[in-house]
C-alpha cells in the first residue's frame, strides 16, 4: 500500500457540501438577477495583484491582512482583500473602454492573512453593486432601492435598511463638539447599539465633550419615533451647520425616491449613529439587518465616496455602492432553523432508477428517452447510474431529498413513488409521466 | 499631487469587462442549468490548498505549474492548478458525509504559474462535472448525454463529440504492437489529426513498430465512413485481445444509450485516435470539438477514471467526468463573429432618462415609480441618474447598447424611443409603457 496524503483544508478555508452550495448558489443567482434588473453588468478581476496595488496608501488595518506572497517572477504579489480595491483599479485602468455613469457589479472570492479565529474565514466570497460617476438624489436612492430589492428576492424575512448621511454627523459634530476630532466622537457614538447611552455618555467626555454637548448629541441620534420625526430632530440639532443642512435635506430627498419606487416605509429607517468606513464614506451611509436576528449584525451595507481611484489616476470619480453579506445571511438563516439546514443534496426533483440487472438493453435506452422527455419539459432528473437492486436505489433517492422515483415496469409502463408519502401511481407511458410530473409541480 | 500608481494587472491575469462578463455570465448560467438538469450540485473547495496535497505523487509535468507560496504561518501552500485535485481531496475527507454515486459540479477560477505565453492565462474558469463512484455503460453515456445538452445550451453552433475508448487502444497494442509502450505509441498516434498518416508512420517507425504493424495500426484508427463502420473495423482489428473486446462493446452500449436520450447521430463520433491524459483516464475518453473552428482545438473533454482519490483514501472510487472549456468557446465566439464581440454594455433593456434640471421633485418620483413597476413585470431597466441635458442621456443610451429609452414628459405622459430606428411612441400612463414593453419584447 502506498503512503496516503492525510486529506485535509487549510485553517481558515472551507469546502462548501451540495446542500449547502446548493442553498448559496440559489441566493447568489437571486442577487444577480437583481443587480441587472437594475442595468448592473458584471465584470471580472483578477485574484491576484501587485502588492503596491492592492496596499495602496499603506498603512492601515487592511495591509496588515493582506495574504502578500512573492511570485515566480520576484515580483511582490497578494491575493485581493477585498472588490472595492481592484474595482478602484479597474476603473483608473479602463477609464477611455467603459461608459460613465458605470454600474457594476461582481460576486467573487476574497481572502485574508490573518491568523483565523472562530468563525472567521480567510476565503470568502463578496457581492458587490457600485454606480460610479454619479452624484444626487437619484443615484444614492437607486442604490437603496437595489438593497431593498435584493434582500426581498432572497427571501430571508425581514430586513431593515438603516440609513445615515455622513454630512448630519459632521454638522452635529461642527454644532456640537467643535475641536474634536469627528473620527473619535463618531466611534464613540458607534458604541451605542451594543454598550446603552450611558457608558457613551462616559466614553464623550473621556474624549472631551462637555456634558450639555454630550447630552445634546446623545439626544439627536436617539433613535426615532419615526423617520420623519427623526429627519425633523436632525434638522433642528444641526441649524446653522450648512453641511449638516444639505445632509438633512438630501436624505429627506433620498427617502422620498426610494419610497417612490415601492419599498414599504418600514424597511428603510433613519439611524443617526450609523458612520461605517470613516476614511471611505462621505454621504449617505447604509446598513442591513436582519430584523430576526440582530445578533449577527449588519448583513449588508454601502454609502457615498467622493473619489473612487485617486491612487491610480487624477480623474475624481465620485460614486455609491453596496455589499450583500451572503455568508452572513446564510450563517443566519441556518441558525434560525435551528441548526437544520438545507436538506436536498441534489437539484434534481425526480429520480429515474436503473432496470436491474439481467433486464434487457431496450430497459435502459427507454429511461434514458424518458430522462431526456422530462429534461425537455423543464424537469431536472437523475438517473440511477448502476443496475443495483431496487431496494438500494430507493434508499438512494431518501438520502439525497428526492421527492419522487420513477421506475419501468417489465412490460414497458412505468410506476412512480413519492418518497414522502410511499404512495404510488401508474404511468402507461412516457407521455403520461411528463404530464404527471407537470402537473404534481402545479 | 500625490503620486499615482500606475494602474495595470500581472501577465497572464486579465480584467473581463462587461460586455464579454455579460457574455461569459449567460453562458456559465446555461452550463450550470444543464448541470443541474442532470442532477449535478455544486460543492466549493478553497482556492489555497496545502502543497502536498496539490503536489499529490509529484514530479509531474502540472507540479512545475503550480503556483506555490509560503504563507504567514510558513506553511507550504499553493492556488489550485484545477479542479480534479481539490474533488479527489474533498471526496476522500467528506466520504461519510456524501451519498454515492455522488455527482458534483463546480465551476471555477484556477492557477497555472507558469511563465505566461501568447494566450496562455495564469488564472482562468474551469468548469467540470463528475460522476463518482459509478462505473457502467449507464454512467459513461450520462456524461456525454451532459456535454451533448450543455453545448446545445450554449448555442454556440455544431460541436461534435469525439469519443474512445482506452481499452480499444489497449487492444490494438496488444494484438500489433506487442512489447512496446503504450504511452509512447498513443502520443504519436494522437498528432495524426495535426501532422498526417505520413509524418505519423515516420515516427511510428523511430519507436520501434514494424512496417506492417505500423500500416495496420493506421488503418484501424483511420477516420471511418460513420461511427458504425468504425467499430466494426475496430472490433475485427482487437479480436482475440479480451481487453479490446471489451472495450468496443461497451463503447458500442454506450453510443446506444446516447442515441436513445436523443442525441443526433451526428454528433457522437467514435474517433479511435482520441487518447487523453495518458495517466489517468482507463475507459471512455471524450473530446468536444466545434466544427465551424476546429483549429481552436478541444472545447471540452472528458473520460473514465479507476481510482479518483487513491493519493488520499484505500477507497477505491472509479467514475467518470467532464470539462466544458468555456473561456475557449468565448475566443472562438469572438474569432467567428470578426472580432466584434458581444455589443451590449448592459444587461438593462430599456433607459429611464432622468428629469433635466428645473423638474418639480414628482418628476424623478415618477420616474422611480415606472423603473419598480416595468422591473416587477419582469424587465431590466436603467434609471440615469443624474440630470443632465437629454441628448447626453440619449446618447449615453446608444453607448450601453440599450434598444430603448423612456422619457417623462411635463404634463406627466411618457415617450418611448427605439434607439436603432429612432421611431417614437407615445404613452399616456405608467401602465400603457408596462404593456408597451412587454408587447415589444413578445
Amino acid at each position: 500500500m502506498a503512503a496516503r496524503i492525510d486529506p485535509r483544508t487549510l485553517k481558515g478555508f472551507q469546502d462548501v457540501l451540495p446542500a449547502k452550495a446548493l442553498r448559496r448558489a440559489t441566493l447568489l443567482r437571486r442577487l444577480e438577477d437583481v443587480f441587472r434588473a437594475h442595468g448592473y453588468a458584471p465584470i471580472d478581476t483578477p485574484s491576484v495583484e501587485l502588492a503596491e496595488i492592492l496596499k495602496g496608501k499603506g498603512g492601515d488595518e487592511t495591509d496588515k491582512q493582506l495574504f502578500e506572497f512573492t511570485d515566480a517572477g520576484e515580483r511582490q504579489v497578494a491575493l485581493r482583500f477585498d472588490l472595492t480595491v481592484p474595482l478602484a483599479r479597474f476603473v483608473a485602468q479602463h477609464q477611455a473602454e467603459l461608459v460613465f455613469p458605470f454600474r457594476r457589479y461582481a460576486i467573487g472570492h476574497v481572502w485574508r492573512g490573518e491568523r483565523p479565529q472562530k468563525g472567521r474565514l480567510r476565503e470568502f466570497i463578496q457581492c458587490d453593486a457600485d454606480l460610479v460617476g454619479a452624484v444626487g438624489p437619484a443615484a444614492d436612492a437607486e442604490i437603496l432601492v437595489l438593497m431593498a430589492a435584493a434582500y426581498r428576492a432572497l427571501d430571508v424575512g425581514a430586513v431593515t435598511l438603516r440609513v445615515n448621511e455622513r454630512r448630519i454627523l459632521n454638522g452635529l459634530l461642527e454644532r456640537l463638539a467643535p475641536g474634536l476630532a469627528p473620527s473619535a466622537v463618531l466611534r464613540v457614538l458607534d458604541k451605542r447599539d451594543k454598550q446603552g447611552a450611558d457608558a457613551v455618555r462616559t466614553e464623550l467626555a473621556t474624549a472631551g465633550l462637555a456634558p450639555e454637548a454630550a447630552a445634546a448629541l446623545l439626544e439627536a441620534t436617539a433613535p426615532g419615533a419615526s423617520p420623519e420625526a427623526t429627519l425633523a430632530r436632525l434638522s433642528a440639532a444641526v441649524r446653522g451647520s450648512a453641511v449638516g443642512e444639505a445632509g438633512v435635506q438630501h436624505l429627506a430627498e433620498v427617502r422620498s425616491l426610494v419610497l417612490a419606487a415601492g419599498v414599504p416605509a418600514g424597511v428603510l429607517q433613519v439611524d443617526p449613529t450609523i458612520a461605517r468606513g470613516l476614511d471611505y464614506y462621505t454621504g449617505v451611509v447604509m446598513e442591513a439587518r436582519l430584523e430576526a436576528m440582530p445578533s449577527v449584525g449588519s448583513v449588508g451595507s454601502g454609502g457615498r465616496y467622493d473619489d473612487l481611484a485617486g491612487l491610480y489616476t487624477n480623474t475624481r470619480l465620485p460614486g455609491v455602492g453596496c455589499s450583500v453579506g451572503i455568508d452572513r445571511l446564510l450563517v443566519a438563516l441556518e441558525e434560525l432553523e435551528g441548526g437544520a439546514g438545507a436538506t436536498s443534496r441534489s437539484p434534481a426533483q425526480v429520480l429515474l432508477t436503473h432496470p436491474e440487472a439481467g433486464s434487457p438493453p431496450e430497459a435502459l435506452a427507454a429511461v434514458f428517452a424518458l430522462a431526456e422527455r422530462l429534461r425537455t419539459a423543464g424537469i431536472r432528473v437523475e438517473t440511477y447510474p448502476e443496475p443495483r437492486k431496487h431496494a438500494a436505489q430507493m434508499k438512494y433517492a431518501d438520502r439525497q431529498g428526492l421527492a419522487v422515483a420513477i421506475t419501468r415496469n417489465a412490460d414497458g409502463t412505468w410506476h412512480a413513488k413519492e418518497l414522502a408519502t410511499h404512495a404510488t401511481e401508474a404511468l402507461p407511458h412516457v407521455e403520461a409521466v411528463a404530464a404527471w410530473m407537470r402537473a404534481r409541480r402545479a
